[in-house]
């Protein structure tokens, strides 16, 4: 098999795996494979901490597995569940979806918006903010109030406006992140009606890794003779 | 002339937009054409606030030439001179390589190292690191004491490998960023000496330009119906 | 020509520069000349990034010529344009009426509310906070919506009261700072309408700066024996 | 008696007010009364919270018998005591001298490095300096270790010297505070010796207090309509 | 006299020592006993910067009365009146109610909220949050609008709900802090009602000060051989 | 099986789990019954975030069975793995030793610093500080280069003398972490030799949360009239 970009979808959603693929086509012109994987052993979901951490384990065994044919990794979930762990075990360059989108959207405004799916979900991007030490350019973060296997539904667009248009007007936020695998589809509609530029976190993570690999740039060097 | 991503070196050292070039061949194989410019109004090396603020009215009058053949645009020099002001006038992906170094970095490793050319430009760089609202991920910047265009002489890569040992050492970093466009030929060898990841920051900003033309990601939405 | 605190305004409405002045009147008794200057190269007003930026070079002109005559400056615009390249430029006191006003609010209240003219430039002035270390004791900036020649109309105290207010009972502003030179004529009746302290950022520049040419006190020192 | 700006020395040792007092000589050109006081109820220096905290009760006491001839106020101890307490009690203009400071070191330095008289008062000032907001522009703060009354002896400036060149050449401050009310009189020598600015407490607040005066800048709107 | 646990409320009004004493009784069971003193000098409430520290003179003076009886203090008012001072002046663990309270609502949730009795006193929290270096955790901070003397009113349940739920839904807040010592009663049903936790400072303070003293934990350390 | 605080310690060696009871033993007369537990699926040690997050599901999985005879949970490694797991699915109180020493070292200094046993173990410690939105009051986190099994020889305790006095003279460190579970018999002699609080980690958490218990306080509000 073709040595790929490893993206892996830690939930077991299939349809959420191909949504991602999808956000990812415009990334197959820079000639590294892409390859989007559903990790079967995943809740359909990840919408508490506890789900979260629960996918870590088998998701460190996938990857291990695909190591072979890896050039890297994408953690496809936005709570980044396992990245450092995954990091720890291997000098492929690893990203993950929440971290990546906040490196990307600092560069396209001051204020960063996040949409998230469930209120649950914001105290644990928050913690992760604060690990990252950019919760100051945090302008807040709201939740749709939809579960993650509805967002399919046709009022999820709406749902994702009026979010965003709190985030813009109430919080101030210039740039909006979709704080959710999954939503790639929404990126342009949302763009369009509110002005203001969006990130779609997979997109953001996978062509910070595909950078990474055509630069062989790793957080791990190995072999060094002063370490 | 097809259209390409722009780096342009705000200082008039073609040796210097030589190296850049050079540093970013790996991207080469992304597809999209990359032009690297020299801006002959520049100084020759830019050490101080005045002389980095001097070359924004020159850059932009370079940029808006360019533009027809433009994708998107860097700015190639570690103070980021002009990067909100060319951002005001296109809608064109801009990255400035002090900015999109610090994001890579953040990827890398929890505590970021900076290595400066002359003291005198830390006290700017560390006013941009708090601009952005990173301050508290910098473990410390260290200067080489060198001259810019010095960096060619035999003694850079020990003065920098020294550098970054005392930033890894006494000040706790695990990942450095070269903070000067021109210093990529010694981004292996110090990783090498170091074993800890180091970021060319022209690299950095390139490859995350090259991201944003693929997925049409722009910091500026026109034609939006709620702006 | 006596010797005097040169306060340039960096852009070319003059009545605005008359406004300055007139700011200032009760700094005469001080015994230091004040000379409000109009930089004839400058925009009509400042509202972008690149506009600001712009100035830089014909402002470092004009202080230069000046400079047999100065006893320091103050950069009359809340961007603060330029303010260290011209201290790169000169021994003598240099003052930013953001950063005088900010240094100002923070010993009148503890969450300080700024009022824009443009919700445009609030991104700028965000920037700046967070490269002066105080974005943490910002409750919120609003914009007034008005142009900066319209500042004049009749109906501009009305807005610069309703901004202060949702400053001042939204976001918990206990002082308030008028982002804007030429605002000076709003002070007493705002800080009446709303009972909490209101900064006028040209009086507060000039009165820092009347100040360290009184002490002699320098950003650059020379001659030193151990630089 | 002609109304004054009054400075409280809250220790008892009449040489230090009289230090304070030739500090703030430069400023008498102002044309505003500066009156410097020995709070006798005070001991004779503050080394402790407890000690400064003591100082408080005595303070205001004195503070409101001097009220009817009084144009503002500053306390001359670099622990701020009853900084809060006093704008309480007056709508004078209240200045401290470690607040007054620090917006002045602002100013001059990006890095700011305080040089304290006792080791113990170091924990005392980060957490005013946390209280301000400013702990991210703190280089670092390094004691003399020589009691406030022993500040007369030889070896103080070059205790102050070695000290100062430490905070410069280790911690990478770019401006100095001298942490203590007199010691004013090294401000030069030690500017001189070291080649950077260095700030003189009771000069920064006594002359951010004559402009407060001047401009009738208050803490405290008495009689709005909208409070 | 048995050792105890001193509990000082520093205002004047028995009824509220009363209310912290009720608040205390689910400690009694740990053995340790608990003495609450309402300190006779201190005015009926405390509502200022300046009645807060005019109590720190006879608080000090009531705890070296009671140290031959003390195995450590809680400071029962949440300006913290004096916490530092007298941990100048004891080894015995020392616990302050706002900062315990803070140090437990930090466990219970990510972003805090703050209910106050009046709004003035919001500006000193804030400072005290930002000297603990803790304000990015604080979500808000709002206040009741009632005096700390009509905290027995029959309305102040429905208050203490209405602002709470403001924090939660208009500040996010996810654990709440009552702001005041004497709100004890209300603690069960604001939970009840509001769904969240809700931190009783005198709860937080005293069980904190009850581990110091079975694990003999101070904040000063006599006879050290390298001090 | 009466009720109990459940300790787990996520590492599979005994020895250690004995040297935690040991540590807890003061704390016995609060009349809470303590369990210690060794969870067996663990590692020998935990040394990287790979093996802290690999330890959450067997922890999870063995939480839940205690939970019937559980009035409370202490997590006892200083990763803190799967604290919010923990919380996600039990009312009853979690506590975690990193979390909670941090919370009782800011009342016991202003400047804290922290001694781990490995280097790699700093970088996740800095980030779980970040989550906790506490960096600023990091001083300091060095290794003392000792594998945790290691811990048992003589040489410890001159390791971590040495350690702290870096940590203290230094980097400013006025109270100290022991950042890792199993050293509690150090803390005494640590404090005698360094002068300056020690906070042992277990001791920390274990303390807070029978507080917890005794107060009824939970992170998790069940039955709500108004969620």
């Amino acid at each position: 098999m073709k040595k790929a970009l490893i993206v892996i979808n830690p939930n077991s959603t299939q349809s959420l795996t191909d949504g991602i693929a999808a956000a990812l086509e415009p990334l197959h012109s820079f000639g590294i494979p892409i390859r989007c994987l559903t990790l079967a052993e995943g809740p359909p979901g990840i919408e508490t901490q506890q789900q979260a951490d629960l996918t870590i384990a088998p998701m460190l065994a996938r990857a291990k597995r695909e190591e072979p044919n890896a050039l890297g990794y994408v953690i496809a979930c936005f709570s980044d569940p396992g990245l450092y762990a995954l990091r720890d075990g291997t000098a492929l360059p690893v990203l993950g979806i929440q971290e990546a989108a906040m490196m990307t959207a600092m560069t396209l405004g001051q204020a960063v918006g996040v949409i998230a799916i469930k209120p649950a979900s914001i105290t644990r991007h928050m913690r992760a903010f604060g690990a990252m030490g950019v919760s100051g350019r945090i302008a807040g973060e709201r939740a749709l109030g939809l579960s993650v296997t509805a967002l399919t539904g046709d009022g999820t667009l709406d749902a994702m406006i009026a979010t965003g248009r709190a985030l813009r007007d109430e919080d101030g936020a210039e740039v909006l992140i979709m704080g959710c695998a999954g939503m790639a589809r929404y990126r342009d509609p949302l763009e369009q009606a509110l002005g203001i530029p969006v990130v779609e976190p997979c997109q953001a993570a996978a062509s910070m890794a595909l950078g990474r690999i055509a630069l062989n740039q790793s957080h791990k060097i190995t072999g060094a003779t002063d370490a």
